[in-house]
């Protein structure tokens, strides 16, 4: 164990709202939190990420786990337990915790946090986890150095937290966006008849890497297929191609989904995709400050319902940021289940929603439109929003 | 809920070595097993990843988990429990378990498959899971939904059961190696004084990225610092660089360090190079199948003893493979801890080691190699063992 004492003057201008997350704990009737999940620890240290665990978390016979202690109010009583080689980072100055200490492995680091809450006289708190980024092994060692605590959720609460995005946040929204709308095209231009899905989709996390971003993944469709997983299946002459793919810049991701086609698209297709461009712009229609939720759908829904490939078409709207959905919750159908609950509430400027439009056709195939909106106060922009119609496979190829 | 029986033709061919993992589970008093990490997840489905969630866990308010459960003895009653997405990975014939079931979240999945464990009829069965990966809520889901198991931790014999490499994995791993390799000379060919560690880490994500690697991380220093975290501070005119870098290619890293500079290196650097460069030679003197662990440590520890540097020199060798240190476990010191407690067991064929010597000068900076050997039955080759010199920085600038 490595204990530094980093002094009190950094966390008096925190990179997060902490009367919010106060309020927001209260609320939950939590004292003191215990930070885990790579999202969020980024978001308590503004931006960062440890570069050695940003696409791993296995060594040895454990695992990456960083810990934040948080009691609530107390800022000044926060703690950091980190992987050694997080010292590289400390002496950086990345951590505005007062206290840092490095350890491995998933049930030493928690009992050096247990210690800490120990210390702070709250061995008999409510302490909210994230549970489901708690491994098993480090929760145990959390109830068994602190058996008078009590152990709760705290995933809600950190979720609302996130939902309103700062100005910088929603620059690197805007960016993930706008770069994987460009990789997509890139891609296009550059595959004539006979490429394989995955070669496409190996091309497309290069354009997407050589424009800084991380490559998350590619949900793909060729032709009348509506199986969207990368296979060496071939977009043939004249088949269509749908690219649904999540890029992040640093830590928040762009997810949005275009259509192709190699040729010419016949009437129908024009149609069908006319349909759901539709779809997309009637959801955008109520969006602004303080409109419900739940509004979003009572614009879009009406054309779904009196649609004749209603019973194929898909419409979802949900929040997105640092990870792909996230608060507002919108709505309790879709590709995700939680519950709706946001539906009811009014948006806010900040928030930034996914929305989706699926036609999975039996004999045309796989037609989505998959958009990035964010709230203003007078209405809303979109990010990447080029494109949106069929775009020609290979016009780049010679 | 979806369920499929995929019929039992699949798994009488299986992608693993079922009869040692039986052996192994057994030595163990594991009557069943539950698999949740992404990395023997693929190990189990023969180098299978779950491209949408390759790089990422949370959605919405729980995360990605997926379990497969295999009753020792019994690979007819395995069943994999998935995300719903993941259908489009069965229908392309990826899963040899003759029962597949898709959920969402990590108790909703977990319920899942503890109802397949009582279906079973081993209820009370000794339960093996990896308590590192597996969520606090799916662990207490498994006990909830099973109270009359045990569950004991998995970790050691599956890592056993990875220790030994296929023909297949180690043509990743070479790949891995020398593509890594490549990348590093192409970076450091293409920067001439005046970059800095950040834009030489970028510069080296998409030089991987471009062979077809997953980036996975970049320690580097520059000048005298000793320092490995990525930052602005420029690599000038006369300082040294150090990269240690791991890329996967198919999930298998290629993990190695090479050093550079900008410039010509003075008599003192070249002797600190020349020393590393024979501590790691001794280490790999005594490697061959049936040869002892330990005697890797017998044979380069003397070097390491005997050096004027001896109080900042640090030799380190351990496995390797899907993750960067797995088995053989060689050493109890060196910056991963675990018991060494493979020393004194023989090599084998196929084992793959990361053999590493670091020297943190505290005036000249950071030199290291690091290598990658497979033990072979009369000896070892070393994958991407090239540029183990002082590399010129800049040659290919214009």
């Amino acid at each position: 164990m490595n204990t530094t004492e980093t002094g009190t003057a950094g966390y008096q201008s925190l990179p997060f709202d902490a009367a919010k997350l106060d309020e927001l704990l209260e609320e939950a009737g939590i004292d003191v939190l215990v930070v885990s999940s790579k999202h969020n620890i980024q978001y308590f240290f503004g931006g960062y990420r440890f570069f050695f665990f940003d696409h791993f978390d296995a060594i040895g016979l454990s695992r990456y786990l960083p810990l934040l202690v948080y009691a609530r109010g107390r800022p000044e009583d926060a703690a950091y337990f980190a992987n050694p080689m997080e010292g590289y980072e400390e002496a950086l100055g990345k951590f505005w915790t007062p206290r840092f200490e490095k350890g491995w492995g998933t049930v030493p680091i928690m009992e050096q946090a247990a210690a800490h809450i120990a210390r702070l006289g709250k061995s008999a708190a409510r302490i909210g986890v994230e549970r489901s980024f708690l491994p098993a092994d480090a929760e145990e060692a959390l109830r068994r150095s602190l058996p008078d605590a009590t152990i709760v959720e705290a995933v809600v609460p950190l979720e609302r937290l996130r939902a309103v995005k700062t100005p910088e946040e929603l620059d690197y929204l805007r960016e993930a966006s706008s770069r994987v709308v460009d990789s997509m095209l890139a891609v296009i231009a550059g595959h004539g008849p006979g490429s394989t899905k995955l070669e496409l989709t190996e091309a497309l996390r290069r354009e997407e890497v050589q424009r800084g971003l991380n490559f998350e993944y590619c949900l793909i469709t060729a032709g009348t297929s509506n199986n969207r997983a990368p296979s060496e299946q071939v977009w043939g002459e004249g088949d269509i191609l749908s690219l649904d793919s999540g890029g992040n810049y640093k830590g928040y991701i762009g997810d949005l989904c275009r259509m192709a086609i190699q040729g010419e698209p016949d009437a129908e297709l024009v149609d069908l995709l006319a349909e759901i461009e539709a779809i997309q712009q009637a959801a955008r229609v109520p969006i602004r400050a303080g409109a419900r939720g739940g509004d979003i759908f009572a614009s879009a829904e009406p054309l779904v319902r009196q649609s004749a490939h209603g019973n194929t078409l898909d419409f979802v709207a949900h929040g997105m940021g640092l990870i792909s959905h996230e608060a507002p919750r919108l709505t309790g159908s879709g590709p995700v289940p939680y519950p709706g609950d946001d539906a009811d509430r009014p948006l806010q400027a900040g928030m930034v929603l996914s929305i989706e439009t699926t036609l999975a056709h039996p004999r045309r195939g796989f037609v989505k439109l998959e958009d990035t909106v964010v709230v203003t106060e007078d209405g809303w922009e979109a990010f990447g929003d080029g494109a949106r119609g069929w775009n020609r496979g290979g016009t780049a190829v010679a």
